[in-house]
């Protein structure tokens, strides 16, 4: 509905994800957000709207896909973006209407009565260095195959990303390919084959590509094989400024969430660093250019994923520090949250709601003390899901019409 | 569901709407809430169960028809009001099922080369006065078109409403006709065409009224044409008794909410008077007669909408002082709220979520000290949808059934 209500205006809105930001007690009873020293923060919380977003649903815990999607104001559910799909924009890789994207790992296959067995689903977790030289050696040698081009690109240890091009848009279900990893050491891997007539256009296409794989890597001693999961297509996705009048843009650093973001239609801008400080310079340089901007920061996440509290409360910290910095652009409506906890009490993603602050002229504020997950449940917010976020962007904004007479 | 678990009894149920109640801070970081010298308010508010309503959706701010629906229980999203009927109800007209409404406003035209050109859309925005003369000269000239009553009502300056009354009930989207208003000056008004069969043989009947409108202002030196906008048609509602099985009424002074009462199928209530005094008169002299009450209470919303934070204050606290006379009704229910927020800092309605108070026996109470936003966000009902508001009031009155075994 709220499509159908947005008028344009010259407000600009600023969105912050601190990837994986609400935590659970780890020290003392507090979180990482307590145990954090954020003057500033603590300030401007005074001053703003707080509450609680649901990324998903209760007791739900998203990837980094369906967390972005919802803050983005796309309903994760309906939209899903599959594996591959996630491993191409991690790896930089664009992605369009035309592609299928797969995740390809190396594996070890031994040749037995004319069988391909699988000795190791991974080439022993080969290094990255070599990875990356074998995968050069398959670019260079495979760059189209019955007119579609194919594009592959090394990850860490075995791990790759493939996506084929096609002259032609696909329709829907044309990735509806089984995996080829047989999920176990001694068996044959599967013939990749679709479950209706253009997935299977595109498995012919792949059946071809994996000969050529083997072909190259024949010579390979560990790397000689790749076993491909995750078929996925781009979901088709209304574009963010068809939907909401907003000129957006993503500053982030890692290709995962600059991919997210150009999934729904946001301009990704380079970084010419990977500081906090290199995304401020880049985000003060297009200030006038757009409407929207998404800035991105990593390493909560990556912190509460290795379980390192302390780390987590510095990076929260250094944000601190430079959120005077931030405010200094004067953003009409300002969010910092995250796409999805990540406690390192849990060393992962988790379900819990993640803290939301919204600074905007028109709030009632004054209902916490500081910015925590603790103060931001006592907040004019409450607790709501992700999806709505966007909503509460452009009304803040003024952004949205009257519904309704 | 809630429509097969009602059971009647003989509580009364009061629901006081504030019209447009919540606000944001505007005088020392207060709202006009918190600013209002209220002791009855507050000393209620402390033995109620608070919390705040969304009237249609996060961000969304709805205008007078959503806001009402949501709160007498009907999804706002499901049950459309257009601007036609919604002008008619404002000036006191009744609409039936049978009826197309839609808006008129006096315009200036000229007449070149034999075409018609709007030279003024609104006609100098005619003092009211003016309006009503020309309007019952209409209204005495044109009964009935082809079987088809028309009732046409002036309203303020150059408006008017117009309501077609067909001899038999008439199939939905019998209403979908383009405006006649070609939103320029200089340009000829549009011809009114229908969408479909059933609205085109409506647009038959509006070109004949503009037909014979045209003629009998021909002679009038500003007012000499009339545009149209927003045909409507009532919605289908069930009716709110058939629904909740609770006589209901509405104790209302202005049109607009009289009307949106009497649209579900409450009994709307002659006042005597305009004040609060007089609705409470009323009120009481039919408390034997009704399960459901409606009371609405105008000002605070058009103080908030002309920025008069104090006024709005004003009318808070004249309204508690009136506080004690509406208890002695003894209400085994009773809420009060708004039907959306109009923060006088914005002048206008919004998104923002709206106090609700609601006393009963069967409440926690004591979550808050006074009736504010910030206290409402404390208390036991959280934030929830306005359309659940009903089921709140009927589990309180003990007139819902356990749903299941």
């Amino acid at each position: 509905m709220v499509e159908s209500l947005t008028i344009s205006n010259s407000t600009k809105l600023l969105l912050i994800v601190l990837d994986g930001l609400g935590g659970l007690p780890v020290v003392e009873g507090k979180t990482e957000l307590e145990l954090a020293k954020k003057p500033n923060l603590d300030q401007l919380a005074k001053r703003s709207a707080l509450g609680m977003h649901i990324p998903v649903d209760y007791g739900i815990t998203p990837g980094s896909g369906p967390g972005h999607l919802g803050i983005f104001g796309y309903d994760p559910i309906k939209y899903q973006i599959g594996r591959g799909i996630l491993e191409a924009l991690g790896l930089g890789m664009e992605v369009k209407d035309t592609d299928i994207a797969v995740r390809g790992n190396y594996a070890t296959v031994e040749r037995k009565d004319g069988r391909i067995l699988v000795k190791d689903r991974r080439a022993g977790r080969i290094p990255t260095e070599e990875n990356r030289r074998i995968t050069r050696k398959l670019a260079e040698n495979i760059g189209e195959i019955d007119g579609v081009k194919v594009f592959i690109e090394a990850g860490m240890e075995h791990r790759t990303a493939i996506v084929f091009r096609f002259p032609h848009p696909l329709p829907p279900d044309s990735h509806l390919i089984n995996d080829t990893d047989p999920q176990k050491e001694g068996k044959e891997p599967l013939e990749p084959r679709g479950l209706n007539a253009s997935s299977e256009e595109v498995a012919r296409v792949v059946r071809l590509f994996l000969k050529k794989v083997e072909e190259i890597l024949a010579d390979e001693p560990v790397a000689n094989y790749m076993l491909l999961r995750g078929f996925a297509q781009k979901p088709k996705m209304e574009d963010f400024y068809q939907r909401f009048k907003l000129r957006a843009c993503a500053v982030a650093v890692y290709p995962m969430y600059r991919g997210l973001a150009s999934l729904v239609g946001m301009d990704t801008l380079p970084v010419a660093g990977s500081t906090l400080q290199d995304q401020i310079e880049t985000l003060r340089s297009v200030w006038d250019r757009y409407d929207f901007f998404f800035l991105h920061i990593k390493k909560t996440d990556s912190y509460g994923e290795d379980g390192n509290h302390w780390g987590k409360v510095k990076v929260i910290e250094e944000f601190d520090a430079h959120l005077p910095q931030i405010l200094e652009l004067k953003p009409d409506v300002l969010v910092i949250t995250g796409d999805h906890s990540t406690p390192s009490l849990l060393r992962g993603h988790s379900w819990h709601p993640v803290p939301v602050l919204l600074h905007s002229p028109y709030v009632l504020g004054n209902t916490a003390e500081s910015f925590t997950e603790r103060e931001c449940l006592r907040g004019e917010l409450g607790i709501f899901p992700a999806v709505k976020l966007i909503n509460l962007m452009l009304a803040h904004s003024l952004r949205l019409a009257k519904y309704g007479a």
